[in-house]
């Protein structure tokens, strides 16, 4: 059910039952290494190519999310799935091999929200039972994709943020689990919001903006305050867009630093990984959530988390004719049973 | 409610209230030029690349749908939209000036119908009111993203498809109409079908077997038989995907050839225009829905149809990396209120 402008409540309270996540050998060098279900050992995963290891990361974490979840392939009524590349090939062709319906999204490193959202959306509709979202990115494919091959040896700008090599899936249920409450209650799908950033290497810029707008309204809409949550989650606006996220809710009069992470900002160690200003890429807030953040919900050290995954819309193309840089942030309220 | 092994039967009814489209020159040459909405009168829309012209086509697209429903943007709830743009620029450029929800698909040339069956989900778990599905491609935008620069003018082979430019946009809503009672029933998410096709130069190969798929298990869950349906669109397989789509059914002891038609091949005509197998790309099947078939079934010619959106899951670079092209299929049964 709608409420106010731009949430939807959801009655039927569809639960988080559990959750994969798979990620890289700098991921693993990070201070999350030990929340993580998998790690691989080299960016080639034993594929030729980083775009078919991407494809097998995020096939081997969907799989793996079926086996820990107990349920079989024909037990999914359909896979949400995105990611960076072009024509979203890490998503198709890890997809290709599963006996079940597809749909394919791109909301670049929003992405995984937006398949969360979806999926609790089919759930509360009674039009799907399993639902799996998921996402994946990897440095490497993005490197050379967005930016220049890795060969190249360019250097990073001090506001660049690092694309994750990661994937991370969680299976959406309409059972009611005795033991593991954890339940989306609202989501909030996001405006694109353009404040003209145009700057590629910077892009946490271009999306706390909409961030803010996201969040903002969310609280509106459920006439929450900031302290509800134990904790928001943004990915991935970097420590640079987290700043001014911050900055953002303080001309409102609104003190978040208590009560805000970032997941580009918690995956990696910024003094020992030359990261710049942290993690990116669809697969970052989708292994940290599946990961960290969805291990500290069952444990109970965090009770009511909103988790907002920011995009931006842009595409080498659009940048180099001379477009700015579209932001998008979808909100999804995951509480705990109490 | 899931019905069958994939098919989910809608008991809401979600209407299709109303739908708009856009199409280039070549487009408003063919035979269904006294359908659609609007045309342009040249490639660029007074703007500076093809890419910029596609998005502005797709806003104004979106813009003429909210006009001839009476609506206002605050009454939409969400836009799905998606393209065959790297990182779907068209579409995020378009809906950045909306100040409305959105949520990115792709699905390559299935993209309508994964936006038609997300809208009518969204409306039958009463989480949505109005909701707006959209798609667009260009031919020029494809041509140098997929294959080569226009001005290279290289020859096409016999089975290629020529990329439509046009856009088309349905609104979908919970209202009850009295006097247009366009209902989607009951909507198939695809799975990937992938049976080796290499050849980018003849996706309808690669896409016929995902269709058969996707047309044959909803028939199962539906306890249908393919005289149910006044007609079965396909879109967009092209003459030689059909013909593939046809011998497939043969193959099954049925025959669908007074029972099928495809958007790709109703939008041009064979004989005066230069486009080989016929049309393709997401606009296709967007803006022959939004003109022509949403007409037929205003007029009562039509009662009873499955639309079904077809897409090839490559890209130039899995291509280029020796992959096959995986194909999906997503229907949409569309009635009449009788």
């Amino acid at each position: 059910m709608k409420i106010g402008k731009q949430t939807i409540k959801l009655e039927s309270k569809p639960c988080i039952f559990s959750t994969s996540s798979i990620v890289g050998p700098k991921e693993m060098q990070g201070p999350l290494a030990q929340y993580f279900d998998m790690h691989i050992k080299d960016v080639f995963f034993d594929e030729k190519s980083f775009e078919k290891a991407e494809s097998k990361m995020l096939e081997t974490c969907i799989n793996n999310l079926i086996v820990k979840s107990g349920i079989s392939q024909k037990d999914i009524d359909v896979i949400f799935s995105g990611d960076l590349l072009n024509q979203c090939i890490s998503s198709c062709f890890a997809i290709r091999d599963f006996d079940v319906p597809f749909l394919g999204l791109y909301g670049a490193c929003s992405t995984f929200c937006e398949g969360l959202l979806l999926s609790s959306l089919l759930i509360e509709g009674n039009t799907a039972n399993e639902v799996v979202a998921s996402a994946s990115s990897h440095f490497c494919s993005a490197e050379r994709q967005f930016r220049l091959p890795l060969e190249h040896g360019n250097q990073k700008s001090t506001t660049a943020q690092a694309t994750v090599t990661a994937s991370g899936a969680a299976l959406v249920t309409n059972r009611k689990i005795a033991d593991n409450g954890i339940h989306i209650t609202h989501v909030t799908p996001g405006k694109i919001i353009d404040l003209g950033v145009k700057d590629i290497s910077n892009m946490g810029a271009a999306m706390a903006p909409a961030a803010f707008s996201t969040i903002s309204n969310h609280l509106t809409d459920t006439g929450r305050d900031i302290n509800y949550y134990d904790c928001i989650f943004t990915g991935d606006l970097g420590m640079h867009g987290s700043d001014m996220l911050k900055e953002l809710f303080k001309n409102e009069g609104v003190d978040i630093t208590h009560r805000h992470n970032d997941c580009g900002v918690l995956i990696y160690d910024e003094k020992s990984q030359d990261v710049n200003c942290g993690g990116s890429g669809c697969g970052c807030i989708a292994s940290v959530f599946s990961s960290y953040i969805f291990n500290e919900l069952k444990a109970k050290k965090l009770n009511k988390i909103l988790l907002v995954a920011t995009g931006a819309l842009m595409s080498p193309l659009s940048s180099s004719q001379g477009e700015s840089i579209p932001g998008i942030a979808h909100a999804i309220a995951i509480e705990n049973e109490v």
